[in-house]
């Protein structure tokens, strides 16, 4: 199966993994024939979720055994509705000890200030300095070294602590598909002793 | 009762308001027999608690019914032991509890910038600019206009709100004088959707 047409698909429709690889499956991988599959199984919405507004939601804490570290967060969704259900604050709940373990930096690779960014460029050619590789090359190894970077300090791009194969915001677009709605996260922060 | 004297004991001692009052009573108004009669009752610290180090505490959250307001507080003592114990747990739930009521935008006064304490001043000044005010009789009602702001915006300074005779600051001198420990706050945050 071509990763890269699911990864699309995905951003497409906001559905999770496993409904559009069957929906690919099933389309025999043309993605258009996907979308409106999903769209049939109500896994997808007609209008692309990236566009909606994401105005109401709700704000989570996080104080971990001993009380010397807290977390508090703002997530996001379309309706107050939907701010209210169990599936929203389950997510609320788990990005808040995602946060926790795994202390990111940033929500996403956009909020990286880029001095930060150039910083880590910078650090792979000073370390291939000499080697002569080729630019293609280098900028190959440059853009492997910002995504393991992006892992590390986004929280967006971290593993999910529970399930390490699957990224946060794979865990976001699931939530997505299921409640139908947009989610995002505005902001968090970590109080550390 | 010298109102002046029962906040310098207070001061000195980190005793409670009652137990300063009582004190003073007792020594007939002098300070210096009155910091040893609630040494002897255990009521004031041998050495300055101004000068004590702070690096233990706790992390303490209040999430508003509905979620759409959250706070996050770092509440500091001398020792772990302090921190575990109810008291310091309940003053930890207060502050948020008034944080959340009150909205507080600083600590206390010196964490403003200078700035906007300028800008106080000078609105007071443009109000009684051309009525000719002895530059001291200004300066009192700049003090006076100074010490509402601190209210509004300071936490140490706000009313508390169970009991607003009593300044967030006096709530904090009495579980100080209680638990026998420096305390303070080191920074809180809002999020508000």
């Amino acid at each position: 199966m071509n990763l890269q047409l699911i990864k699309e698909l995905r951003e497409r429709s906001g559905a999770g993994i496993l409904d559009c690889k069957n929906a690919l499956d099933e389309s025999k991988g043309e993605i258009e024939k996907a979308i409106i599959i999903l769209r049939e199984k109500g896994l997808a919405d007609a209008q692309k979720l990236e566009t909606r507004e994401t105005k109401e939601g709700a704000i989570f804490s996080y104080i971990h055994q001993g009380s010397k570290l807290g977390v508090m967060l703002e997530l996001n969704c379309e309706t107050d509705f939907v701010a209210r259900t169990e599936e929203f604050k389950v997510l609320g709940k788990e990005l808040c000890l995602q946060i926790a373990a795994l202390n990111p930096l940033y929500i996403k690779p956009e909020d990286i200030p880029p001095e930060k960014i150039e910083q880590e460029r910078n650090i792979v050619r000073k370390q291939f300095e000499g080697q002569k590789k080729p630019e293609n090359v280098l900028q190959k190894i440059i853009e492997g070294r910002l995504s393991k970077f992006y892992e590390e300090i986004c929280l967006l791009n971290q593993p999910y602590i529970r399930d390490p194969q699957k990224k946060i915001n794979d865990l976001i677009l699931e939530s997505q598909a299921k409640i139908k709605e947009k989610i995002s996260i505005s902001r968090f922060i970590i109080f550390r002793l």
